[in-house]
């Protein structure tokens, strides 16, 4: 499998931390979108959504989108439970994540960590989403070890990603002790040195 | 079974199109999410992600966000294959449509049906990656009858929620020909009456 990818990128990195965790083997191969190489012919040929990840899989066919991609290697495995129900929580936040989550804590770690803008010039109401998206998250782990069941699943490695890294874009993870609780949590299952700066 | 939405919204309309396709029996609850009604304790209950579609499943528990209900009602059936690799694709466009084409064409579309702005308004960043969203679906369905496969599945029920009705939020959907064919293809199967306007 090769996962195409940058490894700043939170979306990327959930990809890795699975095969990771799977034992599965790759090669991660760099991409740089900053620099147009997710719309280059050659990238397109595999992914016209022009986004990473990317995972070539060892069959020559492609896969876009991270959250679909953690859900097929996923597959089979703890990480994704048989049950029907349990499958359809675990859907439920991974389209949570990438509607009601990532456009805010993601998208301000952006501005703040490479466009280099000042936490003071964040968007208010991204400010204000993505904070509500911390407090569901705090609020959902108060009683519980894991988003959902009883286990690590995709769901925590989905929202992981991002949450971990959500102080480099201005939020506040030391007021939320289940919050940062279940990061070092899944930090230690998934072999990840703790998050620098939290 | 339950759905609490408001069928002004692509992504409540997505969840009862499936249902009806399916022949699966509901009541559909009303939810006024501009009064409010979708942050009221009870629904809270049923969901603190405050959003609709939420489903209250026959044996009593609920389900929110739309493409994860989709998912889950059409399980075991056509319009969700058992193919790992076909699901995976699929899953691909249900989180593209969250991310990539929801966020532009359903926005501007409330913008401007909702709150009464007109055309000359839009975002120009909003309207050009809904014009890139459309573009992509028109290039995919330029040599093929559906999303992925070979016949109507959850990931065209997702997507066609908001596509039909894309031209009220300022896009030109006569300009695209293999769309509009997939979208009348679409509304067919569906036994939907076809979209005012387009």
């Amino acid at each position: 499998m090769r996962i195409y990818g940058d490894l700043n990128s939170g979306n990327c990195l959930k990809v890795k931390y699975a095969a990771d965790f799977l034992g599965l083997s790759y090669d991660f191969v760099p991409v740089d979108i900053s620099k147009g190489e997710a719309r280059t012919p050659e990238f397109l040929a595999m992914s016209d959504m022009a986004q990473v990840p990317v995972v070539a899989l060892d069959d020559g066919r492609f896969l876009a989108q991270s959250n679909a991609i953690l859900r097929y290697l996923a597959r089979g495995t703890a990480l994704l439970p048989e049950d029907p129900y349990l499958q359809a929580k675990i859907d439920e936040l991974l389209f949570w994540e990438q509607y009601s989550h990532e456009p805010y804590i993601a998208v301000l770690r952006f501005h703040m960590v490479y466009l280099g803008k000042p936490s003071e010039t964040r968007d208010p109401e991204k400010v204000k989403r993505g904070e509500a998206a911390l407090d569901l998250m705090e609020k959902r782990l108060s009683d519980r070890q894991f988003l959902v069941g009883e286990a690590l699943t995709v769901a925590d490695i989905a929202l992981l990603a991002y949450t971990r890294l959500a102080h480099e874009g201005g939020f506040d993870l030391s007021s939320r002790p289940a919050l940062s609780a279940w990061i070092s949590r899944c930090e230690r299952l998934l072999a990840l040195p703790p998050a620098k700066g939290r």
